[in-house]
């Protein structure tokens, strides 16, 4: 294995379409699950939106078809989550989502009085669960990602788990949680920031509830995209929030809620029409890529990854994510003590991942963008820094960003 | 009064820059209450946020300055208010902060058991306030708009209302209402959709608690655009949702929820970056004008409105907004049984407002971008379809679209 070889795969990978996303040619680009790059065809359809607003004014609501744009949106997302399109609304942030949908959930079993969620999961999710706990007089348990499956039981009202986690790339087995909460009479709600556009998905077979998830990491939506929800088809729950475009006919303006049929219950306020462009171009690079393939080459990324730490890095990190495939998302993360230092003299060197405390390097793998010889490049640079030592340097430690 | 008379106002009017929007020059926009048009540097913005994602990746969250950009704009919004700028956040959508600071608000308020809400208000405000009191175990008690003043009582935790309201254009005595709500010891949490960028605002001195409010209608952000949220210094409220935004320290991705200051924790996701530019273009725009100086031009602008229907058009129609206008927002609405029609009518001769069911014909003057020719040519405009019956035709009567 050598970049030359690894450089005629990505001459002739059916997968990669690169070229369809804003990355400059030198940049090894391996933090598409933190921001994931432009669509190509992002600026003309922001454009084309302005456009519209400029000459047709309010009448653009109709004639640019900007009532129907947050249904289209999601009827574009649903395949990627093995869903229906009218189980998929494309609203809010994934905040807020989480929220309406843990709500939603403990009200279908009000007797319940647990919410089980993952010890060290995403900051927001513990938050956002215990501030549900905190409305509804309910309690927060929490345990190890990897004994959900064995702990839900019928005192828990709803499980809530990241599929893939954030730091370790750990990901769920779904299908045992699904069939254990189902079980066990427990709602599920999938977190899936981590995981649309980059894995499989099939919330059917997985017996979910409902899921949520972002569309500025693998989806490339842009920073700040709208989150979506998916609610199973034929459950009917309370919408939470009840804002007027969750509505079922929002400009009768009647005085009685009767929410939309379907996960449209769970939109609030009016769409947002410009954020939502650069996800749709984003979304057209997708089509004609099953979510199944998406995982195989993810996968045969990371591994290619951890095979060459072994093979060329060794000991000077340690890889922190599954070295099972099965148990692993489209991400590696490895361990330094100095992390943060190293990460940015990486970016130094024009690959880009990221850093999560104390002591992870974070590299993530796209399926539709990054190279084989991404994989490589990264490896050989991290290597030379760490045998170099020139992450000790000053400038490297003392930057204070944002991760 | 004639044309010209106007024409010559507007060549010499010291707060009209209709040139700094995107508007055609024949157009007679009169629904700036409904979607305000771009601002001309919009696209610039807009562009040039794109070229930071593009160029930058996942580094523009600091090198462009994003991670600030929610703070930046919410100072920008602050003036407008007459609000400290740690007192605003800008965040969601008005139905999302809505719900929010009304589940804060009831929960400052635990032993209380009502929301006070006027009758007729916008929709979303009684969907969202039956809501909070569903989950909360409260209950809505619904009164005349007029009379919330001498309503509010001790089992009241929390009032809310419409300033403007969004048929008639009915602007309440907010100094009243905040006074007679301290008094009762409730809190009040302000929906000021259809007032900030045409009203004076002054939060402090309405002794207000909370407000929420949306950009994309006289703040000109867009379709969509994001909501705002007001907090009163000094409160420090639970924060309802808690998404990581609202942390004080986000990138610590610390278990613990410690609450941004002020407004701040009331931010859940990322925030919209791209939704952001367009507002930030806009706000450009009100620079340098005083609030108070925005209600005296709307003010102007509807009065001449309304002498002109009395003058010119006569019982054609009713006014069903307040003659008084210490009573009114920068709106006019004139009542006819065939106001969807009439609309249409308007509407394919360049004049453009909006209608809402029954009977409403609506119309918005946005201070910075109205001319004093608009108000006269809408009215001859009107005058001419009334007089020749033509809103009769089936073309207008068959449309189905939304408003």
């Amino acid at each position: 294995m050598d970049r030359t070889a690894l450089a005629a795969r990505d001459a002739d990978d059916p997968i990669l379409r690169r070229e369809r996303f804003e990355l400059p040619d030198a940049l090894v680009y391996l933090d598409g699950n933190s921001l994931g790059p432009p669509a190509r065809r992002a600026q003309e359809r922001v454009t084309s939106m302005l456009a519209a607003w400029r000459d047709d004014q309010i009448s653009a609501w109709n004639r640019a078809g900007w009532v129907h744009l947050a249904d289209e949106t999601a009827a574009r997302i649903a395949p990627l989550l093995g869903a229906d399109r009218g189980e998929v609304a494309v609203t809010d942030s994934t905040s807020v989502d989480l929220f309406q949908t843990l709500v939603a959930a403990c009200r279908a079993r009000p007797d319940r009085p647990v919410l089980l969620i993952e010890q060290d999961g995403f900051p927001t999710d513990r938050y956002v669960a215990e501030a549900v706990a905190s409305l509804l007089g309910r309690s927060v348990r929490q345990v190890p990602r990897d004994t959900l499956t064995q702990t839900v039981d019928d005192d828990v009202a709803v499980v809530t788990a990241a599929h893939v986690d954030y730091r370790s790339g750990h990901r769920l087995d779904a299908v045992a949680l699904g069939r254990a909460a189902r079980g066990a009479g427990a709602m599920t709600v999938w977190d899936l920031a981590h995981t649309t556009g980059a894995l499989d998905v099939d919330l059917h077979a997985w017996d979910a509830d409902f899921a949520v998830g972002c569309t500025y990491k693998f989806l490339n939506g842009g920073p700040g995209a709208p989150g979506y929800v998916y609610v199973a088809g034929g459950l009917d729950p309370e919408a939470t929030i009840r804002g007027w475009w969750g509505h079922g006919q929002p400009f009768a303006f009647s005085t009685g809620w009767e929410p939309a049929a379907g996960a449209a219950r769970f939109r609030n306020g009016s769409p947002p029409i410009l954020a939502m462009q650069p996800l749709l171009a984003a979304l057209d690079v997708f089509d004609g890529v099953a979510p199944r393939t998406l995982q195989e080459r993810a996968t045969a990324l990371t591994t290619l990854f951890i095979d060459l730490v072994d093979e060329r890095i060794g000991d000077a990190v340690e890889v922190a994510s599954p070295r099972d495939a099965a148990l692993r998302g489209a991400q590696v993360s490895l361990r330094h003590p100095s992390a943060y230092a190293v990460m940015q003299a990486l970016i130094d060197r024009g690959v880009i991942g990221d850093h999560r405390p104390p002591d992870l390097l974070r590299f993530g793998f796209a399926p539709l963008h990054t190279r084989w010889t991404d994989v490589w490049d990264g490896i050989e640079t991290l290597r030379h820094i760490l045998a170099s030592g020139v992450w000790e340097q000053d400038r490297y430690a003392a930057r204070n960003e944002v991760p």
